[in-house]
């Protein structure tokens, strides 16, 4: 197949992604859900999990998972070689991603923080350990468990993982609900984006030593730890430096006024690349882009360049990416009910109570605190990208990462309702956060 | 490699291509060109001709051209399969011509083209006729020549692609030099744009006839033309109607202006996958649907929400795609000079000359009957799609696949810089055009 041949393909997945996520999105949002919950759904029900279902040879030819040659599957050596249209979705939702995160840097209020660091700190904190012990307990109690761990799995490996994919927060999908809600540059907002992104790069930092250790080479988690690190560090600091002092010139009416787009677009793609290539991900190093930039117009100018497209284009391929590779027939095949509850219940009480106590602790009242615990406990897609690397890897079962999406699923669809009920509408109807955003 | 690790080198990619992009276009601005060659030449600078013959082992890393295990390019049957990321930057290129095309639809005046009607129609009828003719000519004379047609090729068939691929016009190309010459809505940039997207439908309809006499298949022309003007005549009645009628609402203001973008982008792509599976190209379907759309208040928050990221991000990746997969080195190999210049001189004669003498004839002033010859005659990158379906079919050999790239940057490299002699400088003194935009 030649690319002008797949383009044709690509459009029509591209046509009936939009359409099933606008959709979706109209049908969650009578049941108090917001948007990007709505594409969430809409991936699962493109996939296997729905359309599969019903009509398996539509699902197939529009959303073809491996490269076929007259009708056979291509194999090299023992794998199947994956469709170039599945790289292309992928590598599509990562720009959007990436942008989007950028954006969410972009609006992140540094000084706002400052007043609330105490908060932020032990909010994230809180949200890391407690789900971690948590779920390292629940790993030592089956650590010889051969439904849930791949056999040559080591107890601290096990221990590792449960707890990273347990305490992991749903960054991008969190950004997006507190933009959704009408949370961005508020107090609450900034927050619980603070913490969601400090416990998002642990729980990568976790996964990169779980590889490490996986496959006995310790540079993975270095590259990782120390990439990230170094990164943050120079962006916060020499890129933060060299935009302020151009900030007049590329400004809207300077004289490199044109050039700060495509200047920033260059950045921003090399950010993405290296924060990939340490392991510490893309994600993290849009954010860390968007919080360096320069406040006011220069902020104002970009996010109003960028955002409409990427949200109305490139991200929904993100959501939907994830909902195309989940399986949830696997659910329940197993018989581990029992667990699936145990670990959904401690996974929910321990992000959520620890970051609610951690908050109420430090002085946010009751509403605020609980609305934080709220948000903090939706573990969205990243759980998902964590939950694929580890059954790629061998380190868990597929048992084992179906229990853990269904914890990812019910968490997210969890985070907004509840989140309306404590606080949302309360702080709506008094006016203190703004209306919540259609699209 | 798994799509996250293809990620990784997929952000390197954009990071190169980007970066050379406006380096190549700061250089190439002080020969008075505009951004969009220097994309094209930094396509040809990333690709086997410069960068794969100053650091071969740099450039087959970086932008690999097959799929490769353990070394060894994969392949199956007879065919080397492609690498993903050529997909992924196909794929990613055409989204970004699709919503480019788009906006040079929504900027073209129908109103201003019912006044200049009669001239745009002898304008376009002579940029496909006289270079057709010529084209058909030359085939004709080189009927028996081996190393310009494959063996097995109609003389009809020789005919009509040579014809073809002589009467092409550039048209996005076109369309970008019209916007960043300040020439949008000017009636000489209304003029150059309607002949050269119906000199650019003929151009492909005339490939189907091609395509579809080599295979013996006439469903591939009828599809072509009749799919075409199908889609044309639907979207300009029903589906401008439809907006039309929703207008108010969907206006910003209106009480669905939050689903103008995202049911705007859902229109879009269905237009491009329905285009390209006719065969008349996506580029047709998406400029078609800007005209469709409503004037005013709808086309400027359209425009204003697409425009900046794909010019800067998506659309350079078009202009690249196309030179990292041109060698120049093959031109010259065969030693046919003499028939490259011949095609060069006719082709520049016969779209120039024509275009000049029938816009001349309806009664254009003279600098702005030459200013639309030397507009209408860069070829671009549609004649590189047009050379490479010729060549992958069979239709042509290498060496006039090679000489009619070399028609192809010729003509475009002329484009810019005849024009700004002819017309540009002194109607820019006037004041009747627009500054030239920097990006």
């Amino acid at each position: 197949m030649s690319n002008p041949q797949l383009a044709i393909l690509f459009f029509l997945q591209f046509s009936a992604i939009l359409l099933t996520c606008r959709l979706v999105g109209l049908i969650v949002k009578r049941f108090g859900q917001p948007q990007v919950v709505g594409e969430m759904i809409a991936g699962v029900c493109l996939g296997p999990s729905l359309l599969g279902l019903l009509l398996p040879a539509v699902q197939s030819s529009l959303f073809p998972k491996f490269l076929r040659d007259a009708g056979e599957v291509v194999v090299i050596g023992t794998t199947k070689v994956p469709h170039p249209l599945m790289s292309v979705i992928y590598c599509i939702a990562q720009v959007g991603l990436v942008l989007y995160m950028f954006c969410v840097g972009l609006e992140f209020d540094t000084k706002l923080l400052r007043t609330r660091f105490r908060s932020a700190l032990s909010v994230s904190i809180a949200g890391i350990a407690a789900p971690f012990a948590l779920g390292a307990l629940i790993a030592y109690f089956h650590r010889d468990d051969a439904s849930l761990f791949a056999p040559g799995v080591s107890l601290t490996e096990e221990i590792l993982f449960l707890g990273a994919a347990m305490s992991i927060t749903a960054f991008p999908m969190l950004a997006r609900i507190i933009y959704e809600r009408g949370l961005s540059g508020t107090s609450i907002g900034t927050l619980a984006l603070a913490a969601g992104s400090s416990d998002d790069a642990a729980a990568w930092c976790i996964l990169a030593i779980v590889l490490a250790s996986f496959s006995h080479d310790w540079n993975i988690a270095a590259m990782a730890i120390g990439g990230g690190v170094l990164y943050a560090v120079f962006t916060l600091t020499c890129i933060r430096w060299l935009i302020a002092k151009l900030a007049a010139k590329l400004s809207p009416g300077g004289a490199w006024s044109v050039y700060l787009l495509p200047f920033t677009m260059i950045l921003l793609m090399v950010a993405a690349w290296w924060t990939d290539y340490c392991g510490i991900y893309a994600v993290f190093g849009a954010f860390i882009l968007g919080i360096a930039m320069p406040r006011g117009a220069i902020a104002e100018e970009l996010k109003s360049k960028i955002e409409p497209l990427t949200t109305n284009l490139l991200l929904p391929m993100f959501f939907v990416y994830s909902g195309l590779n989940t399986q949830l027939s696997l659910i329940g095949a197993g018989g581990l009910w029992g667990v699936t509850i145990i670990i959904l219940l401690a996974s929910i009480a321990a992000k959520g109570l620890a970051c609610f106590a951690a908050a109420k602790l430090h002085g946010e009242p009751t509403r605020e605190a609980l609305a934080i615990g709220a948000l903090m406990n939706a573990r969205g897609l990243m759980e998902l990208i964590l939950l694929n690397i580890g059954l790629e890897r061998g380190v868990i079962t597929p048992a084992l990462f179906s229990i853990l999406v269904i914890m990812a699923v019910v968490t997210t669809l969890m985070a907004t309702p509840i989140f309306e009920l404590v606080y949302g509408r309360h702080a709506r109807a008094a006016g203190r956060i703004g209306s919540a955003k259609a699209a």
